[in-house]
This record gives C-alpha cells, structure tokens and sequence, in this order.
C-alpha cells in the first residue's frame, strides 16, 4: 500500500467507486450492516457485492450462490492451499453422509457435499450421528462447524476483514469447545491462557501461536494424533512432533517441552486402554445377548444395521443405557483426559478427565453386573470365565479379530476339557 | 445537564450541600464505600441517603426500609414500567410461595411478597421447589435472581451509576447461566459473543443490542415462547417474531435471520417431542404402580400431594431415579438445545442439549425396563399394549384427558375382546 | 529506584553485566525466552541463571537443581513465611503419598516431598487418589496443581515479573475450578466477578482483594472451614470469620455481611447434612454386604485396605455404582453448593449444587433400593428395621462409634424383643 501514488489509493477505496458497480444491490442494501462492513474492511474499493455473490439476484436468494472457499481462494490462494490440506479442509467430509433419501430433508443442503451442477460427492465418508438428526439440527448443531470446509466465514465472518476477530482464540472456541473437545476451556485455564489473559498477544500463548504460526492456515501442524487419539504411524508422530516442539522453543527448552508432550502421549495412550476396557464388557455383554435392548431389537444403525456399534461411528440415540454410559466415557471423558494433558491443564486432565472416565468405568461395571444377574449368568465376566455361553463368546471374537487362531484354538480347548470333566 | 447555570450545578453537586443532609448517616458511613461510590455516581448531589433509605434508621436495620424498584421508579417511571411488562417483571412471581407455615421460616422474607402492612401477597403464583427449600438456601439460590422483580441492584448495583456494569453482558450472566438455562454461555461462544469479544460494543452484539434496544427495559420483547419452549398463540408468536427480525435486520438480510429463527423454533419443537416421550414413559409406569418409590409413599408435593408431578411445578427431590433422570433431561439437556439454537450457539445446541437429551433418554428407557421386570411386567410397554394392567391404564390416561371419549372407547372395546378370547 | 544515582541504574540493568556473569549460559540460551523474559523483568541485572538455577548443568537437565520456594525465599523472605503457614504451604502435603514401591515410578518425583540428600519426607500426609495414578497423571492431573507448596513459579510463572500476571484472577482459576471446588467459576458470574468485568481492579472485588489483602501471600485468612466443609473449632471459626469482615466491610455495612455469610454456614451445614444421609444409606448397604462389588471383593484401598472408605481418601475408581454415585455427590456437587454460597453465586449454590446433590440423592436411594431387593433384604431401610441382619448392623454401628454404648445397648433390647416374640 505504501507505494501506491496517492490518487490512484483514493480511487481505488472511492466509496463512490464501489457504490457504482454495486449499484443495482444498493439500491435495497445502503443500509444495510453488510454495506458498512464491507466500505469499512479491506475489500473496500476492491471488492464489490457481485465480485463475490454474482449478480443473479434470484440464485442468491435461493442459496443457490454460496460464498464458499473457492470464492476466496481466487484471491488467496495459499491461505486456501494450507486450509484444505489441514483437517478444517475435511470439515464437511467428517461431519455428512447423504441425506438424499432421508424424508422432508432441505434440499439445499447437497450444496454441502456436490460442487453446482456436479452429482459426484466431493466426500463419501458419512457421519452416522448426523444422518440421524433433523434438517434443523443438522444446520444448526453440526454444520454450524462443520462447514468449515467449505466456508472461510465461520472464522473471518462476512463482510468484516477485522483481523482481531480471527486472531482472538474465542473465534476458536465456538467449534472446539464443550463435552467431547473442550480445547478453549483447556487452553483458558492453563497456565498458557492465563499469561493470554494477563498479557495478551504476542506476549502469551493463544491458539494461533501454537497451530497457526505466521498465520499459516494448515492448522493440522505438529499434532500426533486424530481426534480420537489412536496412535498414528511412528514416522508421521515422530515428524509431526518436531514441528510441535519447534513452536515450543520459542518459549520452552526443548527437553522440557519433549517430556511434558511425552507425559501427555502416555496419559493418552492410558486412557485409551481404559477406553478398550469398557468396551470389551459391552461387547461381552452383546454376545451373550444381554444388553438391554440387544442391538437387533431396536431401530437399525443408519450404516451398519443391527450391529452394535463402539466405534466412531457409535450413536448417542436409540442405544441401551449401559452403551450411553460409554459413550460419555470414551467420546466425553477420554477425550478431555488428554485434550487437557495435551494443553497442560490440570482441571480437564484429572477430574473433568481421569476421574470422570474412572467413575464411569464403575458405572458401567455395576451395570453389566445387573445385566448378566438378569440374564441368568451372574459369574460369568469378561475374562470370558467357563460358563454355559463360553464357546460362543470365544467364537465371536475369534470372528471380530479380537483372538488370533492359535489363541483361539488353546482358549477353545481349556473350555472344552472343563466341560467334557 | 447542559442548560443548567454553572454555580446551580455546584450546588446540586456540592459534597458539602450532601454531607449537610446526610449529616447524621455520614457520622458513622463517612468511610463506607457506599458514601464514596455514591459521591461518584450521577446521583451524586441530587440524592442523599434518607431519599432512597429513610430515615428511621432501627428500620433500617431490621430490613423493613428496602429500597425496592418502588423507589426507583420515583425517578425513572418509564424505566419500571418496561420492566414490570417484562418477564423480568414477574421474578418473583415466578419464584416464590407462601411461606408463613414453613418452620424456622425467616419472618422478613414476608416482603418480597407483601407490601409492608398489607396481608394480600402481591401474587398467588408459587414455586414447590423454592418451598421446599431452606430459608438460607432460598435467600442464597433462588431469591438472588428471582429478587428482580423488585430490585434494580440486582443489575445495577446498590450506589453506583456506572453505565459500564449495565452494558457488560457478564451483569446478565449472574442468572442467565447454569444447568437449566445457559444462555450466557451459549451466547459467548457463539459468532455473536466471539465478535463481541474481538470487538467490544457497538460493533459487535451482545445481550442488550437485540434485548434491550434503545436501553428498553423490557426485555421479552421478540421473544416467542416462555421458557419452557412451549409455543406461544399463533398470533403473539408471529408478532413478537417480527420485533425480532427488526433487531436482525440491524446487520442481517432478514430472509436469512427469519430462516435461522425458523429453525431454531424447528428445534425447539423438535426437543419437545422428546421431552414427551419421556413423560409418557414415566405416567405409564406410575399408571402401573412400578415407580420406586410410587409418590404415593413418599413426601407430599408441597402443592400437589400424593400425584406425581412432571410438569413446571416438577421437584428435584424426594422423587424416584427415573423422575430425577427426567428432571436432566427436561430442565436442563432440552432447555440447553433450544436455547442454544435461538443463540446460534452450535455447541449448546448439539453436545450440551441434543447429544444429552437423546443419552438420557436411552437411561430412562433402560431404567422402565428394569422397573417393569420388577414388577412381573416385562413386556408392556408406553403404547398400552395387552396386559393385566391395560384396562387401569387406559382409564388413567382417559381421566388425565390424554385419550378423548371416542379413541377411549375404542381402545377398551379392543382390549376387552382380547380378554375374552 | 528513584534514589538510585543513574551510572548505579546503568551498571545494575546492563545486559553486558549480565551477560558476563551468564556468559556461559548465554553461549546456548541466547535466544531462550527465557533470557528474553528475564531481562524484562525486576530481576535484570540483579539476577542470573546461577543464581536461582545453580551452575551444575548435569544437574539442571536431570532435574536435580530444582527452583524451589526455598530459591525465592532466599529473597522474599516474608512472602514465604506467608505462604507456608497458608494452606498453600500444603500443597504437596496434602496432595503425595510416598511412591517409592509403586512400580515404573519416575524416581525424580522424589524431589517433591524429599530435600536434596534427606530420607525424611517433608509430610507423611498420603493422598490415596494420587496413589493410585499413573506416574504421567500424578505430574499433569494432581502435581500441577499441588506442588504449590514448593514452587513459586505455579503463580508468578518462570522468568517473568510482570505483576499483571499475579494480579489477574485468572492465575488462581488454573486450580481453583472444575468439578470439586469451582471458586473462580463461581466469583465470575457472582456481582463481585460482574463488578469485575466492567470495572476491572481495585473498583471490583477479585479474588486477591479478599483472599491476599495487601499482598498477603496467607491465602487461608478468614476462611472458617477446611475444603470439606466441616466446621472448625467455634473460636478459631470466630476469629476467622472477624477477619474476613473486617475485608467486606471495605465495600460493606458489616452487619449485612455477616448475615450474608451465616446464610452460606447455614447452607454449608444443610449440605453436609445430605451428604451424610447419602454416606449412611451405603454404609448400611455395606454393613448387610450388598454392595456390588463388597469392598472385599474388590481391589484394595492403597490405605484401608479391604474397607468401605467414604471420607477424604474415598477414591473414585475400582468402587461400585452406588459409591460413584456418592463421590459425585459429596466431592462435586455438595462442594459447589457450599463454595458457590460463600461466593455468592445463585447457579453454583442452588443448581450446579443444592439440586444436583438432591437429584443424586434420588438416585442414590433408587440404587440401593434395587440392592437391596437383589440380596433379598427389599423391606429393610437404612434406620435399621427390624430384619434378619439388624443385630449385625447394629453391632457394626456401634465399632464404627455412630452408637453410644448405652443407645446400642438399648436398640439391641428392642430387636431382641422382637425376635423373641
């Protein structure tokens, strides 16, 4: 801007520039907060309603003329770049499954998945928990972040280019907050948002320092796990946490930062086997046929029909209670456990974490305890002890790839000389 | 201000003109942050202390001298006239019930609800869950809030005019939070709070701007249901909608806010109908007699006796586990969705309300489960079907005016041809 | 500082003295943040890396040459004074136990309760729940918060001086939230927390201004209870309570203060009165060996052994449903209520507290109605009715000390009467 001559940057900010090729939309929208957002951010001048909208005033009003990523990416192309190879860029592949034939669904919605015109899905990974809700709620509970993909608006907002909104963490928060990933409370109360909240930026550590650094928008950078936790390849985390441990040195001694994040992984790593461990009673509990009610007794899972389902894929509706006390332990609980290790925060790490997934294990054990004395089997456990279901257990994890041959074969042969005693 | 003589606004402002007439207070409250936060407030000179507190100070001192919205409204008529209109208006309406036979009652809460020297309470309205409170918790947990009715401190502050406390979003925090109805918090991590955040006031909205615009204190404006969601007359709905979309249409196209209002109200019509589902389930197993305990043998309702109550009049205690799951989900999961939605607040919406209304309902069924198999009744279910108890629970739900005469009829002549069989 | 001639100034803050006397450091550390932020801070120039960190650097990496209190309080001897006979002095003593026989136990955690070279641990104090954790969980989850005892830096971070940082509420929030003692939470959305939103310090009341009045580092005056709530002794509770009036009354009429405070004792003994009614039902339940699992069928307490443990080192894993249910109840929710009374927070006390410890109390019941019908005892209650196995309850009240020798003596007669009939 600096070596722009002086005439040449009034005309290219001239309100009565811009006010002349949006001319036709003004008429209507002067007034409007868009209009004052627009003459007053860094687009003014540049840019014109049309420049992003399109001028077939009908498609935008049907929503036909969405304002997505490629809209921007016309211009800033590398920010699109880093964007898309990040997870933001898989935002609406994690969160939709086609809802072409569920009833009364808002057809506007394929716009999500199909490019205009295109009856290909950019994505055909499909999100079990959202096909089963409302039109309504889908909009509002799940692509309200999960649009990221598709939209620079969610952080930037509209018209505004304030580069305060997307530089404070709360622009983060919206998404990456409550039960199942509370980054932002995590980051806030640790000793990192404290120095945030006493100092500021750049003094103190916000999201942007650690997963944006130099405004890069691949957001992905030095984390070593997916959302879930389960471990990736040693290579790619071994890489990934170079570059993490780079971003810690600008503050830490990079043996200190190497032993906190080692710490975090082993908490991670801990909570998953607790994690297993709940798991492997409920699916004990369905082959004995014990859950209440057995997954072939009630409304099928939208992808995988009348099987019980543990997985990420898991529901939180139309499931037994004892499967609800699951998923507040591995999708809930876990996942503050080391969410909050990961952000050095005590609180999330061990009693919104540790103590929750903990207490939840002794739930979940005294109701499978209630099961199995329902259903007649009140010794048996986990451990797949001798008793009248023994070998058809034994059968069904051999099945699922839980028991390999020969264990099998061994596991099969004890219970048999139990029986034939 | 402005057209007022300079030595005239000496004089209304003179520290001395105020110690003279609050001489005798100033003896012993010279020193009290109330004196000095009075000296800098706007009624610094124009208000001493016996103008708001009397002057009979053993009055004071027993509590029986409030300075309630009365007082106020001396001054700022039109101020107490918005806001007795309001919802805000009836805080203590909302909140309170007749004490006087409670023991060990605190003889002074009398006033919340009479005037001094009249016996007839200004509302006949009661709340059983403040009834069965404690005198201190009911001061502490409920009348805090529900005070507003008749308290601007509760906003305001006592002595202070600072405009800043009013128009900080955190002043409604206090009760517009929590378990049953978050709005603060889904407001504050929404785009609106995120902006809010980044910007600050007036270029971001917070929980003034849309309401109360213009300082109004009426606060209900634009609002289209009470606050357990349950849908307003067609007519007042419609026309309080439109007062909203005037607020939105401040920085929104108004096609798009009707549209995200509309969905909201989708949502919240939605969740209701799972509220339903869960009621019916419990009515039916009380129809039965297999609630543990039944009410009939436990402590009496304070309004309702021996009946089970599941509506707003509903207790958090001395009521059986399935009622207390219920309660979650009614009071708090259900109000957290459609709160959450009208807030734009992705997260409220799906985790903290959808997610958990659907976990406990799974916990609500699970539980009729096992107390209809406690009962010897393991197959009945909610819809009726044969059973030995069918005819008593078709004729329970006839009286409570759930069947109509016709469908009644009907329903029996079907059960009674099965018997016969 | 302004009586310090200007070449004195200039020697005391040169970088090149530093330097000179960090030089060895320097040689690596140069561009540490650490070098940066002390530099900036009150300690520059007066200070270097020896002086605090020693000068062994073998030690330092093994962790050895740790910067303790005792570090600082060289010093800011006063500061320390304060601290240690504060609770805060206890941070490590109440949060440790000796893990000298856990196996896989990182040998460096010694340093915590161990002077360099000394066998003596400071503290015999053992916290069960910490026991039980995972080396990695014991640093991240339990000693980043309770090593306040030894580390100054838990408050006033590393290097840094800046005396927002210790100032700023949000420092205490680090520890000070969450499920079992949400303090900050609570200040935060009372008027004190409001007041400080919009005012900010010293107009509003934080956390510091009644906590640590004029800096004082004995966080623990004018607190009338312990964590758990339970009373002190009467004259200690007294002078406490005098202390912290003489703090309200900056702001306050002292009357109206102390009847705000009696109001949270009140609740807080309320509380605990639920909390105890909670504790008998399952102490009764383990009495008659209904407990599923019985705590001798269980994992053993680190402490206790094979005993039911519902106190302080109550554990929240490898217990039963029906104790998991307690430990929310006693650690979370009853905790809330009290807390959030002395903070006067409406939400805390009554609904994050008062109803969620009445809504667990429901369940609670429920529970051990269910297991109490499972062991066939289905008419026996927690009075201790007349049943097969009263006279062993009895006799175990009577060990346990809730009965007196001549109340035991009596209900022994009653039901041996009855059995005699």
């Amino acid at each position: 801007m600096k070596l722009i001559p002086f005439f040449l940057f009034l005309l290219l900010v001239s309100p009565a520039q811009a006010s002349e090729r949006d001319g036709d939309c003004l008429v209507c929208h002067q007034q409007s907060a868009a209009e004052r957002q627009l003459q007053t951010s860094a687009h003014s001048g540049d840019l014109g309603c049309a420049d992003c909208h399109g001028s077939d005033h009908d498609a935008i009003d049907r929503g036909d003329s969405y304002v997505g990523v490629d809209v921007c990416g016309r211009c800033h192309q590398q920010q699109l770049e880093e964007h898309r190879k990040s997870r933001h860029g898989m935002g609406l592949h994690a969160g939709w499954g086609c809802t072409r034939n569920v009833p009364g669904r808002d057809k506007q919605e394929c716009r999500f998945c199909h490019r205009e015109g295109d009856t290909q899905p950019i994505s055909t990974v499909q999100c079990a928990r959202f096909i089963k809700q409302s039109s309504e709620m889908g909009q509002i509970g799940c692509n309200r972040c999960h649009m990221i993909e598709n939209s620079c608006a969610g952080c930037h907002t509209n018209h505004r280019t304030d580069a305060r909104i997307v530089k404070d963490p709360r622009v983060c928060a919206k998404c990456h907050m409550g039960p199942d990933h509370p980054q932002w409370e995590a980051w806030q109360t640790s000793q990192h948002g404290t120095l945030y909240n006493a100092l500021g930026a750049p003094d103190a550590p916000d999201c942007q320092l650690c997963h944006m650094p130099q405004g890069s928008h691949d957001v992905s950078g030095g984390l070593t796990a997916p959302p879930s936790g389960k471990p990736y390849a040693q290579q790619k985390a071994t890489d990934q946490r170079q570059i993490m441990l780079d971003r810690c040195q600008e503050c830490h001694v990079r043996g200190f930062a190497a032993r906190e994040l080692q710490n975090a992984d082993a908490v991670r790593l801990q909570t998953l086997e607790l994690v297993d461990q709940a798991r492997a009673i409920i699916r004990d509990l369905d082959d004995r046929g014990l859950l209440d009610p057995q997954p072939t007794k009630r409304l099928e899972h939208p992808q995988r029909g009348k099987e019980l389902v543990l997985d990420g894929a898991m529901l939180y509706e139309d499931i037994s209670h004892i499967e609800s006390l699951f998923f507040r332990l591995n999708k809930y609980a876990a996942a503050k456990t080391f969410k909050g290790a990961y952000h050095q925060n005590p609180d999330y790490t061990h009693w919104y974490g540790n103590a929750e997934v903990k207490l939840l294990l002794n739930d979940i054990r005294g109701e499978a305890s209630r099961l199995r004395e329902r259903g007649g089997q009140g010794r048996v456990g986990v451990n797949g002890e001798m008793d009248e279901k023994a070998l058809e257990v034994l059968q069904r994890r051999h099945q699922r790839g839980e028991l390999g041959d020969s264990e099998y074969a061994e596991k099969k042969r004890l219970i048999l000389e139990q029986i034939l005693q």
